[in-house]
């Protein structure tokens, strides 16, 4: 499958005029005022804004601007140092600026399970993802046709007990300077501590349970042995502990005692793919901000 | 059932020093950074702000702010004209400030059915719902003796064809100052164009369908003729025409061929209280912003 | 609250002529035919018919038949003797017939939180639950007038750590000859393993998490600190075990990182209703099966 | 892509022992008990066995068994000419068989939206849709190289006002013999009564609304006009009325305020694919009784 406009959504996005702005800090009054200002008096319209709040009362106050740059009066470096000195450190915040414009880059990890993978190929192929798909690399060759097919580069870099180490190096380099994301798609292999510490928050992967139930291998034989009557996916962050990192969504299917493990697999795939794909667009849009073991979601 | 607690809303909202602005206005810059300045320099703390633009270039923006009144340097009545002449004015805003210790007062009209009532009176009796519950008007004398175990006035309007007017009028004259809200709780009689005028985007009505399918009479049955597998039932403001105001809340639920027209009608009740009860809360906690046939929901 | 038709639901069933059988035995061959040649032949109309298997090769075989009684051409006693002859024993079944006419008594133990109990007296006295509701009993007198309010016997049985052992023992005199099912609406005390085996699959429970997740005590703490995205409610049979007994329905709901600890209680409340006064109705139209530990449920 | 498996269905699928039958007759007593006798004195063994009936006393009976063919005592057409003889005949059956090594051929017709055709295409490959799809046809040429890449023929048939008799001839000499089941993936021509009437009850479009809701053109600017917060996606077979046949299957996504006509269109796919997926599995499973102008599923 050779799709012709595949690359359309960076050259769209090249004349994307958005940009965000995620803040977290501690929570005290004026922040809002102080930073809607900042933008107003630099010609930038505030086109969204949320905010959240654990507390009023020396709380962490969390917020997330979508502002046009079309009009701004300065560049965006210089934007950048005024906004750092005349409110970031007032306020004590910690915060970054994205511009849509600069599409992230991702690559994405898969075994062989196409499910998660193709969703995500599909998404961006038609402009729902705003990424630009730098690599895919699998411990297998099953997927290496598919991934051509959508014109991108597929790595096969095969992973057993003794080779481990040298796998991880060898990903690492491919992927040094490609991947603002990494996305887990269904990539049977535990990452190292090492690995994932490199990117951190960064690493989006998929479980196939409802975290925290079925941590670890086969949930879905794990469910069937229970005998839930629902089954979950859920997208997380990847931390140095396995299938506990933040979560970010979950997704669930009614099942019943007529489904197998089989059954269950595959129908848990449509829920799997969803809650990936949505995790990922959310990650590209800059909707979510990690604190501690959480997230915050600003869908 | 005598619940002593029944008062309870009232009394905790009374020491409330939260209020909530609402704002409807043309989109142009800097409206944010008006608005959140103006309440930081008088000492209100912002505690959630939502905003939306139906297009930031010549569209309409809405805003719902909710705000802490402890440290206000002004009177209610000060801050009021201090927003209108140095903000409103400026972005012509339309706009209107509640105070969660002015708890609304409610009226319920309602037939026979008892579970929309019921679940309203039974949120409103744990504390879920933020308002006064002023009395319950029925034209059928079945529900009597529930409404009075919660502790609360009931009246018997009886209609019939050639009473409607006078029923009417009776109503009103009941509920006058009694009502901020009034909420059709299954009350099958049409009210007319000049009931609803009194009160307009302040009457939410239940109606079992998910509309604009199934407007009119009996929709379980025309649900059961067409043959559908999901059902729901839709909140909305009451307008003159027929089921055809702007719709606050949806919800569904899958049936299937075995469903009868009685068992239709037995399901759609778990999720018309729902909807009807969430409807009722957003409209208290002024979270809804009628635009033309359309709600703007701030949840 | 005075419902006269409180008791209209055993009046109505009096003369109902529906029975069900629920069977589970080794696959083989020649069940279904047997089963439904035998009833046929004495006159019964099969209604409705479900049937399971757990693998055709060698697994086990469930189904529930509904037969209508009205011209059986032998009694009660005489059909169910000739069934267990000539059907039953061939096959080597596990079957119960259970008549509708014959009301299954329920007795409701609860603590403080009156939604999952009133939940289920509402829908009871709808004629929702084809239930004799024989008393409510509880460790607190909060709910005492709620209870009477439906015409109800309310039994104040208080527990405390030197107390616990005479309490159960009290609870069972209460209901001996009482209670065909025992139902847990939120009761916040340990039931004894001896207790328990007296109403082996007999007491149903409503447990406030997505079970496996956050078994245990306050499971919407250990959500909020975990940060789910999602959280549910588990109705289960109550085994020796805490909060591992077969898993008869779940429900979810979506959360986000807006809900605090209250807030989730609140929510959940909801969901725990709807999923207990399911698993009731299910239990009480004979609709489950116990297999191990798990339930096999024809709804 | 280049599927290798991508005929792996119809080869694992030759093994399969597993036949279903599908009855509609007028219901009276005896019925389960005259079938199942019958295919357990010819030795197939029932696995499944659904039922439903309009009314016990003078209504419509449909049931769906599946059995195994492993140990049949006589061959397929010795077998249907006794069961339509000793059975169907007594009963005034109206009924069919069908033989899972019997694969159904599926011609799909599209436009230019890929969603749905590729949903099909990848579950096929995957082996989760029991056909042999024999072609795609399309008006315009973009999904070419996408089905090509699957292995399947694509035959461009282009339409317009004056070509459009002659392009429906195309199309069914195209499909002669080499469809038992059309499917409408996105095909945004209306086909004319007289195509319809030579594949009744085999041909399942997808309509991108809750219907009976936003029949015909753009359904979800009609949504978004309504100010509806939720969308629907219905599969349904053809008949002559646009929009109106039996409907198969229906599923919702929750929309607000913030949605626009553009993002309903986006976020509709997911839901559109799914319930065009189902019905499609439902129907070459032989799930799917048309029963006047609605649908019995046994699912």
């Amino acid at each position: 499958m050779n799709i012709d406009n595949a690359g359309s959504v960076d050259m769209a996005e090249s004349h994307d005029t958005t940009a965000r702005l995620l803040i977290t800090c501690p929570d005290k009054p004026g922040i809002v005022s102080a930073v809607s200002t900042f933008f107003f008096n630099h010609g930038a319209n505030i086109t969204a804004l949320d905010q959240y709040s654990t507390d009023p009362e020396g709380g962490t106050f969390f917020t997330r601007l979508e502002f046009q740059t079309l009009h701004l009066d300065i560049g965006k470096k210089v934007l950048m140092k005024a906004f750092s000195e005349t409110v970031a450190k007032r306020y004590d915040m910690d915060w970054r600026i994205s511009y849509s414009a600069d599409v992230k880059k991702v690559a994405v990890l898969v075994s062989k399970h196409d499910h998660g993978l193709l969703e995500l190929l599909w998404r961006w192929s038609r402009g729902e993802l705003p990424a630009e798909i730098s690599m895919v690399i699998s411990n297998h060759e099953t997927l290496k046709e598919a991934v051509l097919g959508f014109g991108l580069p597929f790595h096969y870099v095969p992973v057993n007990r003794d080779t481990k180490v040298g796998a991880e190096q060898q990903i690492l380099t491919l992927i040094e300077g490609q991947a603002d994301l990494v996305v887990l798609a269904r990539y049977m292999q535990v990452l190292s501590a090492q690995f994932v510490s490199q990117f951190e928050n960064r690493i989006i992967n998929i479980h196939h349970s409802f975290l925290p139930s079925f941590v670890g291998a086969d949930p879905y034989q794990q469910a069937h042995d229970k005998g839930v009557k629902i089954i979950g996916a859920t997208s997380h962050y990847v931390t140095s502990e396995l299938d506990m990192g933040p979560i970010i969504d979950q997704s669930i299917l009614r099942v019943s005692h007529r489904d197998t493990v089989q059954s269950l697999r595959e129908k848990g795939k449509d829920i799997e793919r969803n809650v990936l794909a949505r995790a990922v667009r959310w990650h590209l849009e800059d909707r979510i901000i990690v604190h501690g073991n959480k997230t915050i979601v600003f869908d």
